[in-house]
């Protein structure tokens, strides 16, 4: 496709200018120097993050199910780890979401890194949502929507030095907790990600803005993966909806050529900026590995939005739904 | 061309997400708000600068003259008006430099607005390469480069709340001296522009850089006015060299369809935050009209310096030498 020429230009010229370098900062940075990273726009990794220091030593799991008590929580579980991934299905390939079952803290934590049942099942709180807190519209609220409202006191609701960089509060704050046979395949978000690692270690592989047009987005047949019973197999049930994801499954092992993959590794206590619209690959180590991430809505203004589009490919949109082969 | 789609849906969808909106302030931003300025990028109308208003005051005629006294300052020779545009000539077009004449302040100011002998040649003092003050490596040095030493003790070398917010002194310091039949065509520059008007007004037509291919860049050949002796006629003398430049003469009364010019006028004691790689047409209007600017080197990490060459097509570059009408 001659279209593709414009990518690939942009891909190359990235590259060149930029690498695949990224700064380590030591100590966080000032709303100011953070606000010029924004602008930047490449990965950043951050240490000496007071919250994740101090969350890494205060929640234990014997502290974390005696704040959560019974309280149910909402679990992704899936028969492989790979929650939200393009899986092949009745010869065909879905992009299939978890199923989510309602548990104690403790059952979660004491699956992790153990075969739960026969079944094998593979549990990861992901919800996502903001499953912490969550926006109402411009003002962060504590709504009656999060399951860790005994968690809240530990949590701050924003990242100081990212909110008085943007000049506003976080959209979303999420809490997650899995083991290392949970993998996030590779996608972007809309927003500028602050993510703290509290017990483990995450693997980020991340591609820039500027290589998304080589993570080859399709539009995937929907489906959630289901169970008849408490007791039965998860089974694939296509919903009939359609999903935009990339076709490369293991971009950490096998990155598309033309494609400069980064890989940060954050560990407990650290933190990673990712910038909007950075694809990133997600694996953990650790027996247990516990995260918390800020979302911030990034800016509309100017060029940024028209560009994240552009770099995926949304101006080949027509194309893209006619004929897989021709991209 | 095939290629010029993607420019177009980018221009198209820019203008759609920002429109031709900019926003006033009513008094400087501070360092971290110009900072969340810059990462949107669109220009700024400031009101209140205090550097700016000081200098109306204090600079009538009579000061410039006793503080420059006899010193010779260089002087744009034009016999039109347009230093640096493209001009035709025997048959073709070519991108014409001024001459370049030294001349004490007082002939500058008195030749303003007046038809200077019979000849009517237009001076304007539009040197541009750091006139005032020029950058030495990192850091800005007053160096014995500038004509207007005189000068320096009321210009300050940088403006704080940008230098702040970028990091950075800035790369050079101008001082512009015309009337209302200069003009100058249109053009972007690599730099942040902080640029303060101190008498009269300019009127300022901008186009955002994703609208930079409908200016029809082209490469011209080169040519400098000049004259055989002080008395004769301004001639056009051809160098060999070519410069890329816009072929639209008058952007700002008949801008090319699919472009949505910003008019801005900026009056004594006003500035303007003109963001790098917007496209400027500068018109000026008052029997004097003297300005300061503040150019910054912008950010080259990241995505901004690469999408600026793709948006001047610079992909297209082949193409662009081989055959004019194609573009
Ligand atoms: O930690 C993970 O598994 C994924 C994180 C992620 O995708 C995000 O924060 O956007
Ligand atoms: O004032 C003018 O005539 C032109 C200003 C300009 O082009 C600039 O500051 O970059």
């Amino acid at each position: 496709m001659r279209d593709k020429e414009s990518l690939r230009w942009i891909s190359e010229r990235y590259f060149e200018q930029n690498g695949t370098h990224y700064q380590t900062l030591l100590t966080p940075p000032t709303p100011l120097q953070f606000s010029r990273l924004v602008h930047i726009s490449r990965p950043v990794l951050i240490k000496g993050v007071k919250i994740a220091e101090d969350l890494t030593k205060l929640w234990t799991n014997d502290y974390l199910i005696d704040r959560m008590g019974e309280r149910p929580i909402s679990v992704a579980v899936t028969p492989n780890g790979r929650a939200d991934a393009v899986t092949p299905y009745d010869g065909t390939h879905y992009f299939v979401e978890p199923l989510v079952e309602q548990m104690a803290t403790s059952e979660l934590l004491s699956s992790l890194s153990t075969a739960v049942s026969e079944r094998s099942d593979i549990y990861y709180l992901q919800s996502q949502n903001g499953n912490v807190y969550r926006a109402r519209s411009a003002s962060l609220e504590e709504g009656p929507v999060s399951e860790f409202d005994s968690l809240k006191r530990d949590i701050p609701e924003e990242i100081t030095w990212c909110s008085e960089a943007l000049g506003l509060p976080p959209d979303a704050v999420n809490l997650w907790v899995g083991d290392s046979r949970s993998v996030t395949s590779v996608h972007s978000d809309p927003y500028e990600n602050i993510y703290c690692v509290i017990r483990g270690k995450k693997i980020f592989t991340l591609f820039p803005p500027s290589e998304g047009w080589l993570l080859e987005e399709r539009e995937y047949p929907h489906a959630t993966y289901t169970r008849s019973s408490p007791s039965s197999d998860l089974k694939i049930l296509p919903s009939g909806k359609t999903v935009r994801w990339s076709s490369i499954p293991e971009p950490d092992i096998y990155p598309p050529s033309g494609t400069h993959p980064i890989h940060i590794e954050v560990g407990a206590g650290d933190a990673i900026y990712l910038p909007a619209g950075w694809w990133h690959h997600v694996r953990q180590s650790g027996p247990t590995v516990i995260a918390l991430n800020w979302w911030y809505d990034m800016e509309m203004s100017g060029m940024t939005w028209v560009m994240l589009s552009f770099l995926r490919g949304m101006h080949l949109e027509g194309d893209d739904n006619a004929e897989d082969d021709n991209l």
